[in-house]
């Protein structure tokens, strides 16, 4: 089975509260939508900052969420000289420290750095219907002179999902994949599946 | 069978001729010692652009070559708004141009940008010692949250050699891989082997 790859940009998440604090104002401006329903790429752009190490031009995505989450790649994470563990969405706890940096002014997060972890998006009756259930995680096959195997790629269950594959952009790039092209399902490598609840 | 990694940031090699055009000195200064014997970090560095995009910072490796070569990841060749082909060191026909700056003058290169093929060093020996002979490429098994398999990594065999795996910066961070690091070999996904000459 093939499924649609989707190649996620270091990013933020914003709660209503915060972006108020760094753009001065309540409302985000859509620029494009994303391949998840409801969700949209804003024209809103932040500077996250750790110690002298800075990356400009971070795009705030939307809509706003209950928690504050900066997403980047391990390129990202070697320019700014930081740690930050893989997480899924929303995971924060004990995440990496960040500054957040907008035009109206700058909001140091405690928490809320990571690298996201290798997730597909999907909705129960497609978990069913492609026979996932009591499935935890996958792998997918790449073909090509650039090919090869990603493993632990997690299921993210919501009632509102496009099937997709998210990977960071060094992911992409060391497979040379682009959003839009399609993998080949195959199971994990590690045989750790457990029965989902 | 386990084998040691390598991960290659950007980098060119230069032939005397041209390094004399971009430094206006004859003699490579060593920053320190590679992987692969007699190979060595400069202290000398370049820029690389391409129309009005460029790269900074990019080291120049040592000993000089007789070709004049630059090696990106696809993240970089994103940066720079060009797709170069996947190459072999010294197989450049047909390869990108671009064009390097030194502090002494800048040289317009009509091909020699690359990425480079996932490959192993290895001696002749080695390849009798670990079974090797008649294998084209191989694949390597990398454990772990950020695990899979990365496909067609090709033998580079030459008499003098350590036995290392190199990848790009995109294949190491896709799979949290450094320097120095073991991963395990493992047959082609592809069923392609051909018996080398």
């Amino acid at each position: 089975m093939k499924i649609k790859v989707g190649v996620s940009n270091r990013h933020v998440h914003l709660t209503k509260e915060v972006y108020f604090g760094l753009f001065g104002k309540s409302e985000l401006e859509k620029d494009r939508d994303l391949d998840q329903p409801g969700q949209f790429a804003s024209t809103s752009y932040v500077t996250i900052k750790k110690g002298d190490r800075e990356l400009e031009k971070v795009r705030v995505l939307g809509p706003f969420r209950d928690y504050n989450q900066v997403e980047i790649s391990q390129t990202d994470a070697y320019k700014l000289k930081v740690n930050p563990p893989v997480r899924d969405s929303g995971d924060l706890e004990g995440s990496e420290s960040i500054t957040l940096i907008g035009p109206n002014g700058s909001v140091d997060l405690s928490s809320g750095l990571i690298l996201a972890r290798r997730h597909i998006h999907i909705t129960p009756e497609d978990m069913k219907k492609y026979g996932f259930e009591g499935l935890k995680k996958v792998a997918v096959l790449i073909k090509g002179e650039k090919g090869g195997i990603i493993d632990n790629i997690y299921f993210k269950v919501l009632d509102i999902a496009s099937l997709t594959l998210h990977l960071d952009t060094d992911e992409g790039n060391a497979f040379n994949l682009k959003s839009g092209d399609e993998v080949i399902l195959i199971k994990s490598l590690e045989d750790e599946n457990e029965t989902t609840k």
